[in-house]
């Protein structure tokens, strides 16, 4: 473990800076996610992040930022102002900064236009600007969108430009990218992060029982975050290869699963919807989802794993007491006797929705979004789930939270996580 | 009019820029949301941020950023680095830039060790280094925490640097700094936003409308952006008072609604779901939704909006065949001739569902999110939309996209927008 740690130390690591371009960033009315991503993913390949900077879409600040850029480190990866408007100025500035003609890419000029030609249209006139390369630069292809990427390299610095939106960035970012920046710099080490999901306790409860693995100076690093009502530990180890920083993380990863046990339901990106639908289909097993104040969500984030739709039937959203009785079948009686956000009620809209959609399995959520609609005995943040299976049904409860969206996410998780715990009972 | 922004334009308007200070920051672990919330503050009071730059807790990488920044900017604004640890360089920084030495304080002393004593505890010795100040700096007072902030003039620049935790930078801010700020930098006006949404163009189809508004030096500034299917046009227009920047954005919203008619549904942070949702609510409607690729994407857009549970009945997935035969009506012998995924069937749900329902509208969506199930006749991103209403259905449709959740966020907004149409058409 300690050798590892050294020996990583002494690895050869290039300098990179990430630029951010957009005056929608520089006002402050747009987020950039951009520049701490493409940190984590350089942090994987070795490579350390030791600058970020955005500017506007303003010529001469470009010039400018590319140029220091260029001057500190090696490694210059740009997002943004590789779109067809005259606004986009990346293009231009490369060239600049590199003393460099643009010339036109006839190859990616054909991909734009059949990127139109598949939707039907014909490319604007503004589109062709795309295509335009700097000399001695290689085109990046664009599978999600119009704007290719540049790699571009002087004597002195390696230049990625990278358009805006991430759902084209990333995948560039992989396909594109990351090979040629191992060829380029070599073996420079690896940091490994894995993370370690959890759904059920709060944030300070599981720190407790891994308060002596989060202190400062523990090899490898393990930090704790809270998003989503899910509270994630991650664990950092580098090493000069995957191997090694993997035998760092294995036994600390093992004593974690340990002394938090069930509420432990994934690793890394997998949220609970993907832990879920995993689970259906390994066990060939089918689902529908009964909401009220969740809106439809619990079902939504199901669907967006790929595949669903041979587990996921279908859903009600029942977000009125007619709703619940002619649909789902809740008895009037229940919801006369406990109101519609109770445990009985929860637990009646789980068992109906298995009936009438003839699956295995059904989950349901019940109870107070806000802001209003709140009452002392039944306050805002009250939520009720439940997840019904053939001859049983299981409910759960908390009362948490004050803001609308935050409740129903918070409400959503519970009731996949039943599905969960129910599912993880069920070996297939 | 014109005088209003050539008076505007004439405004000493100093430039600013943003460092924010954390090696957290730079390895991408935090997102740094501090330097967009003080752009935002900064244009509230007129000044204007062109730079933002991110360093980690390495001191010649802050000497180089602070040095940077004070050549280019009259303003820099700092946040981090103030803390008590052998990390927090921010002070030293300060004083080595600008050529002054750190000499101690003792009413920021006092105030560090009162704190402490308020939590029953002793200041630790480390704390003492936050109370040092550059000479000819003055100290702010800290209201949450034990790091005061520091003001510091040199004959070229102004320096602020603000602790990191936003709870203890926001409130400095609001007390200490934007009243320093206005007596320092004199009436510099006011910056506002406005931002124009429209659904159902590309972004290059609506920047063709408006080309001569976003060329460079159009006063007010006319940008264009894209995010989930909508394109903005965000004016931004600078006046000495906010009467007189609106004036400047007057007549330019006038004139892109007319130039983009119906496309145009919002404004600023409002999406489709929320100008559904009050529609609804101005006209006392209700509404239901039949979705199948969608997953129970619309009804979850509509139920974040509070109140809707007025107008939002209830909904179905339905990603079944059988569920939409068996829950929504829809004719078998549709689904066998036309598919599931055609403009007949997503007509039939939209009928079924508000029959069934019984409300208003309904809406409904079908179409292929893939990645799997695409044929050559109906390849993964072809999506139908229907809105069904007292007396009549309307269908539409699209084919756009590779990735699962861009095409089902936006056939969501399809249906949205097929609402809306309607509902704009049945004016209260």
């Amino acid at each position: 473990m300690e050798t590892a740690a050294s020996s990583a130390a002494e690895l050869r690591t290039p300098k990179a800076e990430v630029l951010a371009i957009g005056s929608e960033l520089t006002s402050g009315q747009c987020l950039d996610t951009n520049s701490p991503w493409l940190s984590r993913k350089l942090a994987e390949i070795g490579i350390s992040v030791r600058w970020h900077t955005t500017v506007g879409d303003d010529l001469n600040d470009n010039l400018q930022a590319f140029r220091i850029a260029s001057e500190r480190a090696d490694l210059v990866v740009s997002t943004g102002g590789l779109g067809p408007t005259l606004d986009d100025l990346t293009r231009d500035v490369l060239a600049k900064v590199a003393n460099v003609p643009l010339e036109l890419h006839e190859p990616s000029l054909s991909a734009i236009e059949r990127m139109f030609a598949q939707r039907g249209r014909v490319m604007p006139e503004a589109n062709r600007v795309q295509a335009y390369c700097p000399r001695g630069g290689i085109m990046l292809p664009n599978e999600h969108g119009t704007a290719p990427g540049i790699w571009l390299e002087t004597p002195k610095t390696v230049f990625v430009a990278l358009p805006g939106p991430p759902r084209e960035m990333q995948p560039m970012w992989e396909h594109e990218v990351v090979p040629r920046l191992r060829q380029r710099f070599g073996p420079t080490g690896v940091t490994i992060h894995r993370r370690i999901n959890t759904f059920g306790w709060g944030e300070s409860q599981v720190e407790e029982k891994v308060r002596d693995l989060t202190r400062r100076g523990h090899v490898p690093e393990v930090g704790i975050t809270a998003h989503e009502a899910v509270v994630s530990l991650r664990i950092t180890a580098r090493g000069s290869n995957t191997e090694e920083a993997w035998k760092q993380i294995e036994p600390i990863e093992k004593v974690i699963r340990e002394r938090l046990g069930t509420i432990v339901f994934g690793v890394d990106e997998e949220d609970l919807h993907d832990v879920v639908a995993r689970m259906l289909h390994d066990r060939r097993m089918t689902i529908a989802t009964a909401e009220s104040l969740t809106g439809g969500l619990v079902a939504q984030m199901l669907s967006r794993v790929p595949g669903v739709s041979d587990n996921l039937r279908g859903g009600v959203v029942a977000y009125t007491n007619e709703v619940k009785r002619d649909w789902l079948g809740v008895p009037q009686e229940l919801l006369d006797r406990y109101g519609a956000v109770s445990s009985q009620v929860a637990e009646a809209m789980a068992v109906g929705c298995r009936t009438r959609f003839g699956t295995d399995l059904a989950v349901s959520t019940t109870g107070l979004a806000g802001p209003g609609g709140g009452t002392p005995e039944k306050p805002v943040g009250l939520v009720y789930a439940a997840v019904a299976w053939e001859g049983g049904v299981r409910s759960s409860s908390f009362l948490w939270g004050t803001e609308r969206t935050q409740i129903q996410g918070r409400a959503a998780r519970m009731a996949l996580n039943l599905a969960r715990l129910y599912l993880a009972s069920q070996l297939p």
